[in-house]
């Protein structure tokens, strides 16, 4: 069952009722100031930060869900509707919603007025724009009142929702004509407010919720809107709040173009004041005066439009199946650039307020973004390298305002160091700016302890080599990359996390997946040394590579797959020696990849079990058979019910770890089977049982041990969005970038027979036609010449295109 | 303008309209199960801590306000409504709410059926019982649907509104019978459940909250009662819920009683399981069991009365003034029991989910129940003590589960270690039991390190001797009893806590109020000591009283009032020469208490200050002018707005230490002036200004620079309940226990010409008629014999009650 459907020429999902199976929602903003907005108006925003600038309220786990946002509310005679459905559920004559990149339109119909609200972030501005169009569609003149509203943070999203002992005493507004500001604690520490204006007259207006819904009323029958009359209240203490009240009247057929914005100001400390007491609101009359004629706002979502079909021009794909050029055209490429803006920091559902830039998230996250604008992932890889210890290891997190570790989020991940590696060398085979290797980092950002980029990465692989167990394997620390994996923790307490608890520095639990991530990035780490001349780090590293590799072979195979790990007791994890958790997908994935006794079949052993023993109608689970109970001795993993989570949920993921893997056996269809199981563009037909956004990928879909197998979780933001454009643009069609040039390797299923991929890199568009033949055969030629080898070579052309041809 | 009356008579104030001005709420429970429940039912239950083990979900500042609770729906032929009025708001013919002394009765009338709700913790079992009684009222059969609903909360209240990653995924129920268990995690390290059952068989049920509610209604209109039909849904993660659903038919004046039980149970862990993934419901269907009968329940209704009863026994009074007997017989010792047993840990709007038990609020509130069961305040104080350091000094809160020292909430608050010689000297007056001071308590939990209770004592006192400043005035650390006075923390950032961010060991600034706190009960302590033969002990804290004495006479004085503090650069802090903040409430109530410098008429200038700077129409402010902007050496107090908190509120804490100053300069009518200002029942009347409950102290009422002047916020867990009681019953009616007997010794006002106390005392009760001639003659007989002084001895009479008549 549906719920909408891609308009791919205006590149929007369309969502075409309000009671969709979930919330579904769109990311508004790509640089500092970010917004989240469902099909009905819900949501928040903030600067950079949100946790920490937290602009406007959002109630998580809500009753009736996804309630707060921006609404409008119209009082047409009595008869009060939203033209987003929600807050009010009065049923509309007509909706729609219209999700598309870096905007949201939703439309909605009653009693022959029509209200269209778009929502959009501009590039130059801090601020969000919400372009109010009434329309009177009828035979009548119309008078009405229309009503906004924000709910305003008060800017500390975890204190705005604890500390009400504080947070009850401190709220405080300037009104100024028809804009409101918010500026609660503008007095003291903080610097900066936040405003909510209108360019037309007002009616009234109200600032403090309680005066605005009364005490026992909602957002969805506030008594101000019932009674069709402003209150004027000017909040002190409690809730402030912005409401405006506007009273038009429409001709029949006249339609009026309203600008709302609401923006975010920082003024310098000798600047804060206009008088006593009264804020400088120069900057945000700015803001506002830039947006008040209709024109300008047009220009502003014309450049945001040029924004993003620049960006998404990096990688395109024309074939016979829609659903693939849609995903690798518009969606995944979308979903990995909002990842990579926010990284974990900004959910709607399931984060809340706890998490900042994830040192592991946001490494994997460039491998699908760095295309798009290469100057922004090295930025991130500098802020992430100034996050690490001299030792390798590294905050798991940081909080983006401040670029500080956050120790209550934990560390000891021993496949963090690694993950550095990869985003420079993806972001070197991108860009070819080797100099970033020389720039000067911090340690723990200490500018008293530093050292280059290169020394950084050398930290990271000694890192590894220096935590071995007694199988020559990397020691596992508090976890790998499975978090939920716990193999040194021992939690006995219920009030503890998993990711905080004590975590002994245990010398026996050894991760085979850290192991394979040292064989796979470790041989294009030596072949970088070996371009910069440091024959020796090269060689020093393969040594590393070969001797893990070995201890892969004598300990990490276990008869027909990969073990996991070995426990605190030397025991095996992810053996069939097991009663549960016999195997484990992530080895399989990563030791694949780095073609671990690939010459011996371990790979194609260690896929044939995957797919028998992990593979569902919904995708790969994370292990099988789930563990049933707890297990001091593996930690978190265990206390999730069967079927969630790492508990054998589909974890997308790591899905495509193993769709790689499949592509370097050669196996074209099964790659793509997996491709297709996952990619939210082909569970639409399914969105009553996958619930989340059939637009972007969720971290999880409940495995089959779960009572409602297929439904998925946790949308947008995860790591998921970045490996899968990996699998299907790099391996499947099979245009990557490499050091020498462009790789153009595709492992295609034979439905897809002819396929077009456009690839922008390092100044120069390749329009790259494959012919699919499976003849056994390949064969390339750039600009009519035939090149050697899969590498377009990087002097092969100039010109604005140069046209390849691929035949296999 | 009122909401309601007190029912004296039945120890109830009766609310008779559910649109109160907030909602109005009561405490439940005396052990270790508690509930807070409003007068409409909202609400939520824990077991022993409010944060680590919440039973029922409750989510703070909601929109519309107090939605979540206990919740019961009719569905009577389509119409739908709840007989608290929440969460379905449907008007009703008939609506009443009774808050009692540890139970709460709710009675909703609508279409002749009368649905009485009784809600109680019983004394013997962990659980709350909620007894439903169903009337038709009407001359026609009635056939109807009764719907119950609680929401779980997955056990850790802070994990519950914030980790949603985890939560959604891990929640799991059981149904048995007519009874739905709540067993998320107790697969892993949980030992424990929650349950609710009903004696009556199912027509159907609910445990998992979308499928009751439906995905877009909330608890006002949930799908389920609209539809008139359960739906049998078991909950796999998300958010599960106990919904039953009863058929029910009742003959025209026809009544029904059933018993609904929410339980909690903890099992051994060789004992947890029934059989494999079923959990062993023994224990569970054994307090079932226990309450299945209306005659059960009624005799635990009985048995908690008489329990009340019996505690509000041990000080009462009969005067003219109604409100004075209510306050003192009834609400002002129920305040003081529940805020003993919960310090601030559980709030229903300002504290959410971040605090345990406090070390200075545990140890002020004992003072307060200390008369009424000493054996629970010596195992408090025996637990307060454990959680100080080796100086003195302490962790400012705890965890009441694990009993350890909250890292998180902070230290260096140096007011924290004097406050345990408060508690103790409190003790050992009330029971004369010695013994304790025997006790060997460790310090910080360590069982490694432990002293004697009375080296405890010795510590402390040391502590406030050794950190001293060059005024030889104690320094004040992070801040003293002022949390939001903070002379040493210096913050520029706005996302720290003054509580939490960095302190410096700062060395020079001083306290007054700390002086003040040594002065007065120090001499108490050497009495204490004498009574031991410490003579050495007595000598050497009579010493250091005097040098701090004489320190407050050279440097705490200001010349018309005592000085607060100097700050970190020597500066004098609540001085004339200050332009803000230039007189404080605090050191003038407390060195008034400590009659420093009274010979020299210092005491009652300083009290004329206080009544000509801090008096206003609704009690004294905490500090007088308002600072107007932030002072980043003087802290969080300066970053409210004038008029909130400690920035100029009301701070009802302090003002019960300016009334027993005035009594120690026998100002009988002041006293009495400045105790009905902010006495709740005194303030029933303007409710609609006021606010909150009218029958328990609010921590603050906001002060004369707010734009609400009179508003009260945050009630119930205060140190303010026990204070005023102080203030009350033993410097007002004057009437307190001494080490050596009953001090009788009034201070009234002329309105209060004959009061009658009675006071049970080390197993003997008092009947004290005080004749108040205001003569300047004191005349005490006890059982008709003449006393010299002002104490009755203990040794002055036997059997049942001993009178006494006092002269004045």
């Amino acid at each position: 069952m549906k719920f909408g459907y891609f308009d791919d020429s205006q590149m929007e999902y369309v969502i075409t009722t309000p009671r969709t199976p979930r919330p579904w929602i769109n990311y508004l903003g790509s640089q500092n100031f970010f917004g989240l907005i469902s099909n009905t108006a819900g949501g928040y925003c903030f600067y950079k930060d949100a946790r920490l600038r937290r602009l406007t309220r959002y109630r998580y786990n809500q009753v009736p869900v996804d309630t707060g946002g921006r609404y409008f509310y119209i009082n047409d005679g009595g008869a009060v509707w939203s033209p987003s459905w929600q807050p009010v559920q009065a049923e509309l004559d007509g909706y729609e919603c219209r999700h598309g990149l870096g905007y949201t339109r939703i439309t909605g119909v009653k009693n022959d007025l029509k209200v269209e609200a778009l929502f959009f972030v501009p590039l130059d501005h801090d601020c969000e724009i919400h372009r109010v169009t009434l329309t009177n569609q009828g035979k009548e003149p119309k008078s009405f009142k229309l009503f906004s509203l924000v709910e305003f943070c008060l800017w500390n999203a975890y204190d705005d929702m604890t500390n009400f002992q504080r947070n009850f005493n401190t709220g405080e507004v300037e009104v100024d004509g028809s804009v409101i500001y918010h500026k609660t604690e503008y007095r003291e520490r903080r610097n900066h407010f936040a405003f909510y204006g209108v360019n037309h007259p007002l009616a009234g207006f109200d600032t403090d919720r309680h005066s605005f819904t009364g005490l026992y009323n909602g957002f969805h029958n506030p008594e101000v809107v019932v009674n069709g009359q402003s209150r004027n209240s000017v909040a002190d203490g409690w809730s402030p709040i912005a409401s405006h009240c506007l009273a038009i009247t429409l001709a029949p057929g006249e339609s009026r173009e309203l600008i709302f914005v609401l923006g975010y100001v920082e003024n310098d400390p000798e600047q804060k004041w206009e008088r006593p007491g009264v804020i400088n609101k120069t900057k945000a009359r700015r803001i506002l005066a830039d947006y008040a004629s209709p024109d300008r706002v047009g220009q502003a979502l014309a450049d945001l439009r040029d924004y993003w079909t620049g960006l998404l021009g990096v990688y395109t794909v024309a074939s016979a199946d829609a659903k693939l050029n849609r995903m690798v055209n518009i969606w995944n490429p979308y979903q990995c650039m909002v990842t990579f803006n926010l990284s974990r920091s900004a959910s709607y559902f399931e984060s809340g307020i706890g998490r900042g830039i994830g040192f592991r998230d946001s490494n994997q996250d460039i491998l699908g973004f760095v295309g798009m604008v290469p100057e922004r992932a090295r930025a991130r890889i500098l802020d992430l390298a100034a996050t690490q210890f001299p030792d390798g290891s590294a905050y798991h997190q940081y909080q983006p305002l401040t670029k500080r570790g956050n120790a209550d989020a934990g560390s000891g991940f021993n496949d963090d160091p690694l993950w550095l590696l990869y985003s420079v060398i993806a972001y070197l085979k991108e860009s070819g700016d080797y100099a970033i290797l020389d720039e000067v980092v911090p340690f723990n950002n200490d500018p008293a302890v530093t050292a280059t980029l290169f020394e950084h990465l050398e930290c990271s692989i000694r890192h590894v080599w220096e935590h071995r167990g007694p199988h020559g394997l990397p020691l596992i620390g508090r976890a790998d990359w499975n978090d939920c994996l716990n193999l040194n923790c021992y939690s006995t307490t219920p009030d503890e996390s998993f990711q905080t608890c004590t975590s002994k520095d245990g010398k026996t639990a050894e991760s085979v997946f850290v192991a394979g991530m040292l064989v796979h990035i470790g041989p294009e780490y030596a072949r970088l040394c070996r371009k910069l001349g440091r024959d020796d780090a090269a060689a020093s590293v393969l040594e590393k590579v070969a001797a893990i590799r070995q201890a892969v072979l004598d300990a990490g195979f276990d008869g027909e797959w990969f073990l996991r790990a070995y426990d605190d007791s030397g025991r095996k994890v992810g053996s069939r020696e097991n009663d549960e958790g016999q195997i484990f997908i992530e080895p399989q994935g990563m030791c694949g990849m780095a073609r671990i006794g690939e010459e011996k079949g371990l790979t194609l052993k260690a896929l044939d079990a995957v797919k028998q023993r992990l593979d569902t109608a919904h995708g790969l689970r994370l292990v099988n058979p789930a563990y049933s109970g707890y297990r001091l001795e593996l930690g978190e993993i265990s206390t999730y019910p069967p079927g969630y989570k790492e508990n054998a949920g589909i974890f997308c993921h790591n899905n495509p770890w193993v769709m790689i893997a499949e592509t370097m056996v050669g196996r074209a269809e099964r790659a793509f089977e997996y491709y297709r199981k996952i990619a939210p563009a082909y569970r639409e037909e399914i969105s009553d049982l996958h619930r989340m956004e059939p637009y972007v990928y969720s971290q999880m879909i409940t495995g089959s041990d779960a009572k409602r197998h297929g439904e998925a979780k946790n949308s947008w933001l995860t790591g998921t969005a970045a490996w899968n454009f990996v699998a299907i643009t790099q391996y499947i069609l099979g245009v990557r970038p490499d050091f020498e040039g462009l790789v153009v390797d595709p492992c295609l299923p034979a439905e897809l027979a002819e396929v077009t991929v456009t690839r922008k890199f390092r100044g120069v568009a390749y329009r790259i036609q494959i012919a699919n033949r499976r003849s056994g055969h390949y064969r390339l030629t750039v600009a009519g010449r035939e090149v050697d080898g899969k590498v377009i070579p990087l002097t092969a052309g100039a010109g604005p295109v140069v046209e390849v041809y691929c035949e296999t």
